[in-house]
């Protein structure tokens, strides 16, 4: 049986600023979207980012990956679902949903594969403490 | 006795899109702070800003002002107040102060000075049914 | 013989809005630079995209892309380069190579797909004369 | 005569990015380009903010403000006028007026004053060396 790992999801309002002249969510605002669940998700296991970082770790992204099914307005409420599909011996790949939550309409998925790197930019396997970090608790 | 106008306050975690090279949040993003604290206001009054632009109404920026006492970092909880210093004829002037959430401290203050504007950019007179959203219930 | 279709290459000055705490371009910022060159794409063939509102098309993202290879820094001058690779029944599909002025370094590479849509949202054919703007002069 | 100190103007294209549900420019995003014309300041004078930084100083903001008089929109070629209004012992002045390439109307002026610090955060003299940098020449 594969290895299950952590999901969560954030519940977002969206402002003004992240709309655009089409009236709807600006294309680049969901790759922050993803962002923001990757941290709650990191946040939600005890190990926030911010400590990875203060740990010697940093997680630069390698590719990002967005399909948008339906846009997002202002004063929406959304639910950015998150998940780590896969961790590599040097690298981590998140997938993501976002929901409206009115009415659970699909509005887009996509997908982020960060490297795993030390302070110094060089990639390094991730530690065992992290990886049972974002293993899926049964 | 002048009439005492509502205010509400919105929790908001600081994401990494929001910082800059020097570590901490970009001073623009206390900006758009300001406006989600704004927009949480119309709502938790019942009435929406979007509600306000279907009504025909608009509240475009004449002014904003911001003063930064201390930073804001990667993954801080920070609480945005907002409050309604005066509703003019034809104008509202919001006032702000962002806390972090854990200690308290004052990260900024700030104000904005909005128009009231008709569809076709014309400054009208707050509504009467607006300006007694917007003040404060005893 | 394919068609051959238009590109062009714009420079942008990185600002310290675009970078993160990471000190590096925050990973968003690249779609936004695909935007960017996209607009200065249309622009130069004389037809901006403000015009293309004008005349009730609009180009929805479905999807958009994004390869990492180098990070760009404050004050760096790239190079967006995008081309059209293909243009659909009803979507054009974009393709980005960004640089460092100084190095040629290769920093990103990205793609996007859009729809080709009415006011009211509807797909609709590519109309020839766009068809035709968008096709490579020899 | 007081002294007279050194100024610069930047243009700038409005991307789409820059925009909101108003269809005009975003107001946050005046704060964005005031921080463009600052740095293009820097650099136009042999000086770029990032060589500040390797110096060992930065120039945390501590106000902004900024007067919006009309507003800038898709594809706008606007003009960034930066100038320094006064170097204090600790902190530097700046003002900013935003045109329209195209009219010369006035979009909007602003300030931001900054704190002159030590890599530790500390406030401290003006360097003579930037003083003269920023000092107009006639």
């Amino acid at each position: 049986m594969p290895p299950s790992y952590a999901n969560c999801t954030l519940a977002h309002r969206v402002s003004y600023g992240e709309t655009d002249a089409m009236g709807v969510v600006y294309y680049a605002e969901y790759i922050h979207y993803f962002e923001r669940a990757r941290g709650e998700l990191c946040r939600s296991r005890g190990y926030p980012y911010s400590r990875m970082e203060e740990a010697g770790y940093m997680l630069p992204v390698r590719e990002a990956q967005c399909r948008y099914y339906s846009p997002a307005r202002y004063d929406d409420l959304i639910k950015i679902h998150v998940q780590i599909d896969e961790i590599r011996k040097a690298s981590i790949v998140f997938s993501y949903k976002i929901y409206d939550e009115a009415d659970e309409k699909l509005l887009c998925t996509g997908m982020t594969h960060h490297a795993f790197v030390n302070k110094s930019g060089r990639p390094v396997a991730v530690p065992e403490n992290i990886r049972e970090i974002f293993s899926q608790a049964e």
